[in-house]
Formats: structure tokens, C-alpha cells, sequence
């Protein structure tokens, strides 16, 4: 799988992207990410790429010319399944959007940054926006890295113990169950009782019971869906 | 303001905090952010920070002992308004939590790794428990990294054109109209006539109808709240 990413700060997504699973799959040869400079693609000496918005306004407007320059030249050398915008008002990124992305061979990401980018850019490139959750960030650069994360991980070979994706919060609807560890008392706060018998059915059915219980606490709108 | 993260893998988060509106914050001496490997607070010889789950299970589990010193250190040295916990089951991030953080003087940030912490390092000393949304990550740092970029933006200062974020999606409760920036015409899509106008009032009408339509289309649900 191939990540395609055009950003105004290529530099902001490195350390994400050189650590931990998304390093690993790199490394393993299962994913390929790449983070393109935008600047690179201005048609102008002082490699700008943003302008003040039509109509007037607060804040910048990433341009057309240089997203279409970059964009133009990576569909010439590969078919991209989705052309992703991230961006506040796209569709909400859940676990099953991330799942039916796993499977996709190319996806292109654009950043954008400052106010926004260029309505058009939207309406002839892009097939996807997307938006990781209802808040305001500086730029499209770590939502991009909460997308490529969030789907990399699912990818067969990526997590050393495969069943353990499957059980994490969301992939069955319901929240994790509380987890412990060594030591069994820690000054005086101790693990329940039952992880420590052995009866891997009343184990199994514990936690069960116990994320029945977190989600109808915290998120009983997933019970509902 | 300050945030203090706790993580095993500090490395990943150095470049989202070198670079952009962090960057700035950072410089102008308006936010502070501190990075804390958690492996200098493993009292084993092998820096381990976690171990198997008791129970049964994949995944391993973060322990308590390297989190308690880390935090009890730090604690120490002043005083907390929030210790957060990065979490899928947590309460999810929006702009109004956000605005409400931003005016925190001290924050603490607790990553999760592997399948998670232990859950006595959450009843003992976590006053909150956050999620960016509703989807899994390899671990809690590009999370924490996302929670500080949406709560330093806010704070005064920080944004170099102020007004820019009160007129951004969900300020306000509704999505952003469409921008647009030059040129005009762009291989014949046109800048819609409206802006180009001059009628300072008609723009804003446009605007603001532009929001109700894109708001009501993609998501409804912010206009029930």
C-alpha cells in the first residue's frame, strides 16, 4: 500500500513516520509513504503557494496551480483509489472508513494549511474529504498521519500479534475492558480478583461484561447504532 | 501554558512540535511543551515499561511503577489543572473542550502503547480521559500531539491574524463556506460572481448561506445540537 501526502511542511511529518508501526511497515515493505513538497510545485520565484481569499476575509488560501501541478503528476505514474482532503467539514474518519481503507493500493492525501484551500481544488481532484474529528487544527498534516496510522496498522504482517487488532475498542462496537499488569498489589490498589484464576471462561466473560458495562457508561450511542 | 507529555517514544513527536503554529507558540514564549521518555522512570535494568496482561490476552500492558514516578516527579514540581489520559474510550475531543483547555496554565499528558495502560495508572491519578475520535491508533503521542495543536492555537497570541480562528468551522456551529483565492478563472472553473462583487454585505449573506447549506447537507446532527 502507497501514501501519497502533499504538504506546505513535509518536515513536520517526519519523526511521526520514522517510529514505531508506521517505521516498521515501511521497513517490512508492506507500506510506502511518501510526503511531497508543495512549494515545489509553485510556478513562481518566491515559491509561494497561498493568496488572499476573494471576497475578503481572515487568513490565506492555498492556491489551485500547485496542489494541480503535484496531483497531475502522481496520477501519471500510478491509479489512485481515493484523492483524500482532510479537512473539519468531511466526512468523520471511524473504524470501519479505516478498515475499507486498508485494502486500497494508492491514496493521495492533501494537506491543506492557513485558511483553507482553493474550493476548486476540492471540486475537480478530490473523491474523499475527510475529517478526523470536530476541532480546528493548525493544518491537514497530523490528521494525515492519524489517517495513514489508523489504517496502516490494520494492513495483514503490520502488528506483531494479528489477533490484536481484533480486539481492539470499536472493532466489535464496544469499548476495551479494563487491562492490568504485574505487580498484583501496588500499594494497596490491587487486580481484580477474577484475572487471577485461571477460569478462562469467567475471564472471558468478565470483560465482556465489563465493556458492556464502560460503553453504556461513556458511549451508550454505540449501543444504539 | 504548559504541557508536560509522558510517552515511550518521545522521539516521534519532535518534529509536529519543531515546525508551524507549535513552533511559534513555543518561540514567543506563550506555550511550553515537554516531552517525557517514559523509559527513564523503568526501575528494571532493561528500561521495560510493560508486561503481559494478567488475565490472559494479546497485547502487552503498560505498568504502573515507571507512570507513578514520572508523574509523581513532575506533580511535585507544580501544580496540574488536568492529567490527561490519550484514549479510544475517552470523551471525545471537540472544539468546545478545546476552548475550555485553553486557558489551563499546566497540562499533563499520558501516551498509552501496546494495548494499553494499566488500569490503576487511570483510577489513581487521571482527572480526564480523552479520545480524538472514534477509530484505533498505534499509540497516544500523535493524539496528545493533536489535543495540543487544537488547544495552543486558541490561546491569544498565538494566531498571527486573531480573528482568523473565531471564523473557523464550529466557532460558530457551523462548517466553513467555500474560499476561493486566484487566479479567476482557472482552465475555465470559475470564482463564483458573488465574490468578486465588491457588496461587502452580499458576500457575507452568500457566506453565511453557504455555511447553512453545507452544514445541513454533510452534518445535520451539528444543527440539532
Amino acid at each position: 500500500m502507497r501514501f501519497d501526502i502533499i504538504s506546505v511542511l513535509p518536515d513536520l511529518l517526519q519523526s511521526p513516520f520514522a517510529h514505531s508501526i508506521l517505521q516498521r511497515a515501511q521497513k517490512k515493505g508492506i507500506a510506502e509513504i511518501h510526503v511531497h513538497n508543495l512549494r515545489e510545485y509553485a510556478d513562481n520565484k518566491h515559491k509561494s503557494v497561498d493568496d488572499y481569499p476573494y471576497g475578503g476575509g481572515s487568513g490565506m488560501v492555498m492556491q489551485i496551480a500547485p496542489f494541480a501541478a503535484c496531483i497531475e503528476k502522481l496520477q501519471a505514474e500510478r491509479q489512485y483509489d481515493e484523492i483524500i482532503y482532510m479537512t473539519p467539514d468531511g466526512v468523520t474518519l471511524n473504524q470501519e472508513i479505516a478498515n475499507g481503507l486498508s485494502s486500497a493500493e494508492n491514496i493521495m492525501i492533501l494537506c491543506g494549511h492557513y485558511k483553507g484551500i482553493d474550493q476548486r481544488i476540492r471540486d475537480i481532484y478530490v473523491t474523499k474529504e475527510m475529517s478526523i474529528g470536530d476541532y480546528v487544527l493548525s493544518g491537514g498534516e497530523l490528521p494525515a498521519a492519524i489517517l495513514v496510522d489508523a489504517v496502516i496498522r490494520l494492513i495483514p504482517g503490520v502488528l506483531s500479534d494479528e489477533t490484536s487488532a481484533l480486539t481492539d475498542s470499536f472493532q466489535d462496537g464496544l469499548l476495551d475492558a479494563p487491562i492490568y499488569t504485574r505487580p498484583v498489589d501496588w500499594k494497596g490498589h490491587k487486580v481484580p480478583e477474577i484475572l487471577l484464576s485461571g477460569h478462562e471462561a469467567k475471564i472471558m466473560a468478565w470483560r465482556h461484561e465489563q465493556q458492556l458495562k464502560r460503553t453504556k457508561e461513556r458511549r451508550p450511542d454505540l449501543l444504539n447504532d
